[in-house]
């Protein structure tokens, strides 16, 4: 069976599959989440023993490897996905119009939603929760690296579905080892919903070109901290450091620091100090670099390219801007919308900044590590939005439905 | 200049007129439009002028034609859309974090938004209008038949803005020339939030096939009428008349009329007859073909490739189902998820369908006609999304916002 035929049938069982998901009450998808916690969790040795197949072949991977104490933080999530309110049915406007119609706009799942992600095994239970919460069938397309690991949560997810009255084939694993699959995963307009990449730069970017369904991009993220002339500069340090060193392989991680030139003989070697304690590597722009001629602190010259490169990893860029304009003009050409800090004990500053920015978050006087589902209290989330449409920032339960109108009337017609 | 460099210029044109928008405050993006509605209001001739150049090489086209009257109801539009309420600065959700962040998700404008569409030059002014409003900068790219009434048109709204606070550069008309010009704006990632195509079916497929921006597509509606087994039948023979028949060319006509047997002896030559009447064609299936020969109106038997047919035109299928259930399932098979009515006195049976259908609009005893953003009290309509993501159903001034995330701390960083 070739790979459109494949994700075709996929999809087709899926959206049958969906049928139970529909008549089935939130206590009953919540039931549902309990019984595949509880299975997961009695399940914690041959989980690990797939996942030490994934290992062999992979042994450096930490995102690949699964823990004990992994599994049950993946069982801990499920749990709470089952706690969040009900997502479907939530009445969003409501109105009668003179001719008696009766116009009520109400939530409803997407249908069937396609995962297309990397290494990290815990996204096949955490997407496939907060799918089935939301009433969607999710197709899950996994790295091949963790084909072991995803095939034993999804079995074991899909056996505590048969005990329930969800269908099973609501979670569906599409086969890691063909990247036609993703292909066709990325063609089927009208068999899949939603198609939801999360990873590389790389992958987007293939989605972007190859997608013909819809899709929510989420991911790269060059973000910036702007280190305004009213900041304080204690403050500002923190904020660069956590910003930059705390996990520098995700989105929300900011790749350029941009100071403003009245504190910027004072500010950036301290910057340039804290950050190089934790290993950073500076590309810096040319002023920046005559202040680090006063340090014995080594920096790089920025190509273009640098200002626009999403690290992620301990590598900065470092320029030194006029004005707070200079700072969103700079964040406009190289930025990529997801999240950007001032440091500024000025309001006007800060509102300013807020007006002229265009991204999915504007902190202020706070990490751009903040940009997160689970530090911004949402409980799960399915990835962060880096489009405008439909969902922006960290996608919670909230963001996987969608929305149907219900007239109803007594018999009219239009004039 | 080719296309691409073209769009890009338009696009960054538009892009630094933005920040005009981004600074106007409510009142003075509804002054602009009242300024661009009395600008058109009193250059009435020069308008019908340039219109009748188009319509000289198009002479037949009833959607290209503007009148005295036509153009009077462009300038209601504008002044009805600068009296909606602001769709921009709105809080969605708002809370204080334990750690002293405070979130706040508020709307703001896309940014630079394209338009495609098709004949009718209402749209040039009535999208212009919604999308000021709403704070974005629109691209036009009409049809090449009405370029000099969408010239005329965009060169006088761009005058009157010239006398406001808002720069003319929101409102651009992308040269409808060269259908490069669309491929371009369908590829100007980073420089086009979003595109909005209106038109044909094949218009949308094409859109569907290039895009590498994100797009919302509207119109392919095979709607379909369903006729309860306890079903009003006078109602029904109403509802189904003026589905098929008020308006056959729009989206939001009926395609297809399906009747529960128990009733399909008596009701079906009524409809058949009633529709007749209408000048209506029809495409059925053998028990519609067995019941018509009682009557004496002529029924061709239904291909396959018909019940999927958008004929927005007086031709309909009508077939006959065995249960609600079946009738959802040959919805399911052949519509587009866009509008379908089922006429039943039972709430039972009408809660049914409404949960198993997967539409934009379930009408409940009502025309298919009133998925409409004027009929259903929007005030004005950009397009009706037939897609499940960002907005569903007809699309008024709230579609055309995203949000943002302002995250105000006090210096917090992440643990």
């Amino acid at each position: 069976m070739d790979s459109v035929e494949l994700v075709a049938q996929l999809a087709l069982r899926a959206r049958v599959a969906t049928r139970s998901l529909k008549v089935a009450s939130a206590s009953e998808r919540r039931s549902a989440l309990l019984a595949i916690a509880d299975e997961i969790a009695s399940r914690n040795t041959e989980i690990l023993e797939a996942n030490a197949i994934d290992m062999a072949s992979d042994a450096g991977s930490d995102r690949l490897l699964l823990t004990e104490e992994r599994v049950n933080a993946i069982v801990d999530g499920v749990r709470q996905v089952a706690n969040l309110g009900d997502p479907l049915g939530v009445t969003l406007r409501e109105s009668t119009l003179p001719n008696g119609l009766h116009l009520k706009q109400v939530t409803v799942p997407f249908g069937v939603v396609g995962m297309i992600y990397e290494a990290r095994p815990n996204v096949t239970v955490d997407a496939a929760a907060i799918l089935l919460m939301s009433g969607n069938a999710a197709l899950l397309r996994g790295s091949s690296s963790a084909a072991q690991s995803n095939a034993k949560l999804v079995s074991i997810m899909r056996e505590a579905l048969s005990r329930t009255k969800i269908s099973q084939d609501v979670i569906q694993l599409v086969p890691s080892d063909d990247r036609e699959n993703v292909r066709a995963l990325l063609n089927a307009r009208g068999k899949v919903d939603l198609v939801i990449p999360r990873g590389s730069a790389a992958l987007i970017r293939m989605v972007v070109d190859e997608a013909k369904v819809p899709t929510i991009e989420t991911g790269a993220g060059v973000c910036h901290v702007y280190v305004d002339e009213f900041a304080d500069l204690e403050k500002a340090l923190q904020i660069v450091v956590n910003s930059k060193v705390q996990r520098p392989s995700v989105c929300n991680a900011a790749e350029t620091l941009l100071v403003h030139r009245s504190v910027a003989n004072e500010f950036i070697p301290h910057a340039l100090s804290a950050l190089a304690k934790s290993g950073v590597i500076f590309h810096v722009d040319q002023r920046t670099q005559e202040i680090a001629r006063s340090t014995d602190i080594p920096v790089d010259l920025a190509e273009s390219s640098n200002w626009s490169t999403e690290y992620g990893a301990l590598e900065i860029n470092v320029g030194v801007v006029d004005s707070l304009e200079a700072a969103i003009e700079h964040i406009g050409t190289y930025g990529t919308n997801h999240t950007e800090a001032i440091v500024t004990q000025s309001q006007e500053q800060a509102d300013r900044f807020i007006a002229l920015s265009d991204c999915a978050a504007v902190m202020v006087n706070a990490s751009t590590r903040f940009t997160d589902g689970e530090q911004m209290g949402f409980g799960a989330e399915i990835g962060i939005s880096n489009q405008k449409l439909h969902a922006r920032g960290p996608m919670g339960l909230e963001a996987m439905v969608t929305t149907t109108w219900i007239v109803t009337g007594t018999g009219q017609i239009r004039q």
